[in-house]
C-alpha cells in the first residue's frame, strides 16, 4: 500500500509535468489581439456568459459597449448592474420577442434601428469591449444584412473586443470568430417546471 | 412569386403559434425554487457565465457570496468589480493552481478551509445566491469529501440559488442539478497562439 509520502511524491512529479505542459502552452501564447467571441447553442448560459466577461471588462477598468437584441419585457438584472455603469453604454431593442411583436416589418425596422448603436461601438476606437446580445437570431431571421454585419465586424479596431450570443450562430460569424463555444442542455429547470428565476435567467 | 403582405401574413401566423407554444411552456412553469446550477465541458465560457448569473443578481439587489477555488494568481476582472460590492461575500482559495503548488498536502488543507466558507453561505438563510467557482476539481482531486459538499448542498435554504463551475463535474453533482450546461469548444483563439486576454479570460 502506498504510504501517505510516496502518494505526495507521485504527486508532485505528475503536478511537474503538468506545470511544464502548461507554461510550453502559455509560452506558445504570445498574440495580443480584439477576440470575437461567439457563445452559441440550445443551452442555458450563453448570455449570462457574455455578461461575466462583461463583468470581467468592467472590473478592469475597460470601456465597453451592450447592445441586447430581441428581449422579453421584463426588467433584466443585467441592465439594472450595468445601464447606469460610467463605464457602460447600454442599448437594448425593447420591442419584446419577435412572437410577441408577430410583426416582420416593425421587427426589422427595429432591428436595423437598434444595430445603428452597435455599428458605432464598433467603429470607436475608445470602446474596448463591445457586446452584442442574441445578435444571432437577427441573421437567422434575416432582419439583418449578414454582408453588412460581417464587414463592419471585420473593420473594427484591432484591439477591440466583441461578444455575440444566441443560437445558431451563421457559419460567417463562425468562420470570422477566434473563439466558439457550444453551450448544450444536460438538464434544464424550466423543462421540470421550475418557472424563469430572478439572477440566474434573467 | 410571394408578395410582402403575404409574407408578412405567413409570418404573423407562424409566430402566433411559436405564441401559443412559448406561452403554454410558460404557464406549465410554476415552481419557485432554489437552484442548482452546474457549468461544466472542455469549452470556455463556464466561469464568465457564473458571473454573468452574479451580475444580474446583484443588479435585481440580492445578497450573493462566492467562493473561487484554484485560480490563477493574476488579478481577475470580477474580482475586481464584486469583491468590494456590499451585496457580495468574497473568497478566493489564493494558492494558485495545484501544478503550480506541486503539494498535495498543502492544497487539500487550502481547499477545506476554502470549504469552510462555502459551507457558511450555504447555511445562511440571508444569502440569496452561492457561487461555488472551479469546485468541480476540488471533488475530481479528492480534495473535497463528496458525501460532506453533496449533504451541505441538499440542506441549504430552500430559496437559495448555486451555481457551480469547472470541467469534468461529479455525477452527484449532477444528479443534485436543477440545470446543468455542458460548454465545449468549437474553436478557441489561445489554441490560435492569442494570449488570455484582459475581460475575456480573467
Amino acid at each position: 500500500m502506498e504510504s501517505s509520502n510516496e502518494r505526495n511524491a507521485r504527486h508532485k512529479k505528475a503536478m511537474q509535468r503538468k506545470k511544464e505542459h502548461v507554461d510550453q502552452r502559455i509560452a506558445a501564447a504570445t498574440t495580443d489581439k480584439g477576440l470575437v467571441v461567439v457563445l452559441t447553442g440550445n443551452g442555458k448560459g450563453k448570455s449570462s456568459s457574455a455578461f461575466g466577461m462583461l463583468a470581467r471588462s468592467v472590473g478592469h477598468g475597460l470601456r465597453c459597449g451592450v447592445v441586447q437584441f430581441i428581449k422579453g419585457q421584463w426588467e433584466c438584472g443585467e441592465h439594472l448592474l450595468f445601464s447606469q455603469h460610467p463605464q457602460v453604454e447600454f442599448h437594448v431593442m425593447n420591442t419584446g420577442f419577435t412572437w410577441e411583436t408577430q410583426d416582420r416589418d416593425a421587427d426589422i425596422s427595429a432591428a436595423v434601428s437598434t444595430w445603428e448603436h452597435a455599428e458605432a461601438l464598433l467603429q470607436n476606437a475608445n470602446v474596448d469591449v463591445v457586446l452584442l446580445d442574441e445578435l444571432t437570431y437577427m441573421l437567422t431571421y434575416g432582419y439583418l444584412d449578414a454582408d453588412r454585419v460581417i464587414r463592419v465586424l471585420s473593420e473594427r479596431p484591432a484591439h477591440q473586443h466583441v461578444i455575440i450570443t444566441g443560437r445558431n450562430a451563421n457559419d460567417r460569424l463562425i468562420e470570422l470568430a477566434d473563439t466558439v463555444s457550444d453551450v448544450t442542455d444536460i438538464k434544464h429547470a424550466f423543462n421540470a417546471g421550475v418557472r424563469v428565476q430572478k439572477g440566474i435567467d434573467y
